[in-house]
């Protein structure tokens, strides 16, 4: 069987090309498009300093109804003024012309160094030439996805199928990020809430029929339990956006509640492996690590434990050490400001508890220590006060972090 | 004129010992007390998870009078359950005996490694050794001053005088702090908020005549503009504390208004100056970033937005590489979570403007790059959104804070 892709979804064509932005010669401008106005739903940056790509997305985003995502790295057109939303429409102008759509049907997305005006000269002919070279093929998906790469050091691709009743409905996905990763995305036009984190980008495509305002419900939840899940360093940029195209070319309709728990299910495990795939490849790091936040009162407390937790640099270094030094873990719970008693708790750390109830467990140091030099930590707190999960993923901090970003110059 | 130090305020003897605690012989057990019942005040830590000394501290401080401090490093008897509580009351025990004063009249502070149960074998010989030790010179101040460091590579102190008529005020500190710093401490009993920062300790005395509940406020007011403004890596402590000491022995008395002011303003400048000496001292640091928000809408949005460009990963590798990155700065402010527009502020970055009203300034990045290869680095944002202003202190992050916390071993 052929290996699934963002173009195994029926409906979407794809291209990755370089047009100069980057110094490396390494794809930089990217077209995602549809066959038919797809169903569309964004989910975006809550940062308040909104790069122009962002702005203009939302407003295109807002019928529901897309034909296509242009994209380029390189230069995140943010902190860029009129001009750069001048630009970020002159790209959707570009891209539409390619497949004769109207620029409204597109969503510009851009990632790399804010404050610099974009290159319009090579971002011009980069999306005229990817028009050009748009199609099916494996090899077209990859290249799309090396497009959207900055410090990235590899391709996220995931996609995943199911079936309703004989028919296959397809869901695929692709995603960058790897530094100024913190993300907490929402649907612009909803509440925005506390935004406490960073570029990451992802775009996924399915064949099923549904409607965009069913998408975009089911995106924000899939979001939350993925993308918003994970972090690198808390910075949340300016350009982060997730967006879904739903081309209905398989016929198969997303409504009854079976059908929608399905591609829920399949949203979310598409999206759960790209966000753990931007954990891996986090600027610097050695390893993964798992921080699942059991038993606590209610989700959102569970989900700001394990996200405090995955934020300290005291517990990355820890991790990156091989230290079972516990005490970092527990006192970032004890400050992520919800309910938290440690005379409750039990933590596991790489399968081993290490504090009860207020208490350190004795436990062989050296054996836990040699078991954390693996390529994925987990830790595991038990809260004892409710009965909500959620888990963040995150990496450990290394020298090579310093490095990456101390050295990456304007 | 003598050098001014922690013993100057009349009133006060102290003495730092070297118990067995911490693996280097330096003094890891210190005594401070005052010759009668000093009016005090303490705030401490707001993690939920709280070291025994602090649940033993915040109870002795409740009536407001104090004879003195004890305190450890090496271990911060925190996640100890019952036994770390005991262990805690009879290290006030220990040290009252040594003046004749109740176990209630002392406040306990620990720091070091969490959940590990105090040596009290060590504890106690080094509590008796400090009794006997105690004196007003200036070499006693710094063996407290010595008594209380963990990870610090320098003493830290800052003392001033002020004049009420023809008295002379003494007011005086001392602290620690490098690593597991951003405090956000508040008086027990008052209301806990958002808690989201780290040990530091720290001591102050005065001969000043005051009420309990007057020193109290104004340690708050002082903590907020100062301990509570500085951030190495953001993790809260479960131990930090400050408490200050007013023996009163100079017989002037902090009543009305001018006084209140003249103290307040003294009060503030030590805590500052301490605070500074903790950013300078971070872990790995090579510079001190001072960070300044100006014309925002309020002073808790001024302190917010300082504090979330003080904890950003990638600001401070930047500062760290020299590198006048400030799209990372103006992107942190916008994630801060309180009001901020990027299409009115103004970015100055070591007295150069790079960014205004939405678009970036040309500048030139070399001599900015050169000017950024100091001890010290300013970054002052004016929002232009209101009339309040904010200070926050950190450092750059370095390779060398990986290598000092993935090799701090438990």
């Amino acid at each position: 069987m052929a290996e699934l892709h963002l173009l195994s979804p029926a409906g979407f064509r794809a291209s990755g090309v370089y047009a100069g932005i980057k110094q490396k010669q390494v794809p930089d401008v990217g077209l995602l498009v549809c066959d038919t106005p797809a169903a569309a739903a964004a989910v975006f940056t809550t940062n308040r300093v909104v790069a122009a790509p962002v702005t203009i997305g939302a407003r295109h985003i807002a019928r529901g109804r897309l034909r296509g995502i242009v994209v380029n790295s390189g230069n995140a057109n943010a902190c860029t003024g009129r001009q750069g939303e001048k630009d970020a429409i002159r790209m959707c102008l570009l891209a539409a012309r390619t497949i004769n759509a109207r620029t409204a049907e597109f969503l510009p997305s851009s990632t790399g160094i804010i404050g610099h005006m974009l290159p319009m000269h090579f971002v011009e002919r980069g999306i005229i030439e990817a028009g050009h070279y748009l199609g099916r093929s494996q090899e077209q998906a990859q290249l799309f996805a090396d497009a959207i790469l900055t410090t990235d050091l590899r391709r996220k691709s995931a996609a995943t199928t199911f079936k309703l009743g004989k028919q296959t409905i397809h869901l695929a996905g692709v995603c960058k990020g790897s530094g100024m990763i913190g993300p907490r995305m929402k649907a612009h036009g909803s509440a925005l809430d506390r935004s406490k984190h960073a570029t990451m980008l992802a775009y996924l495509t399915t064949d099923a029929r549904i409607s965009p305002v069913l998408l975009r419900k089911m995106l924000q939840q899939a979001t939350d339990d993925s993308f918003n899940a994970v972090t690198i360093d808390d910075h949340t940029s300016t350009n982060d956006t997730a967006a879904i195209l739903a081309s209905g070319a398989s016929g198969a309709k997303i409504d009854i509640a079976r059908a929608t728990k399905y591609f829920a299910d399949a949203l979310t495990e598409v999206c759960q492996s790209l966000a753990y795939q931007i954990a891996a490849d986090g600027e610097g790091a050695t390893k993964v690590v798992t921080i699942t936040v059991r038993s606590a009162r209610t989700t959102e407390d569970a989900r700001t434990i394990a996200r405090t937790i995955a934020n300290s640099p005291l517990v990355k270094t820890a991790m990156h050490g091989n230290d079972p030094n516990w005490g970092r873990i527990v006192s970032a719970a004890g400050y992520a400001g919800v309910a938290f008693d440690s005379d409750k708790c039990i933590l596991t750390l790489q399968d081993t508890i290490v504090f009860r109830a207020g208490r350190p467990v004795s436990f062989d140091v050296e054996k836990l220590s040699r078991n954390l030099q693996a390529p994925e930590v987990t830790i595991d707190l038990q809260c004892r006060q409710g009965k909500s999960t959620a888990t963040a993923w995150t990496c450990d901090l290394s020298r090579e972090y310093i490095t990456i970003n101390a050295d990456y110059h304007t």
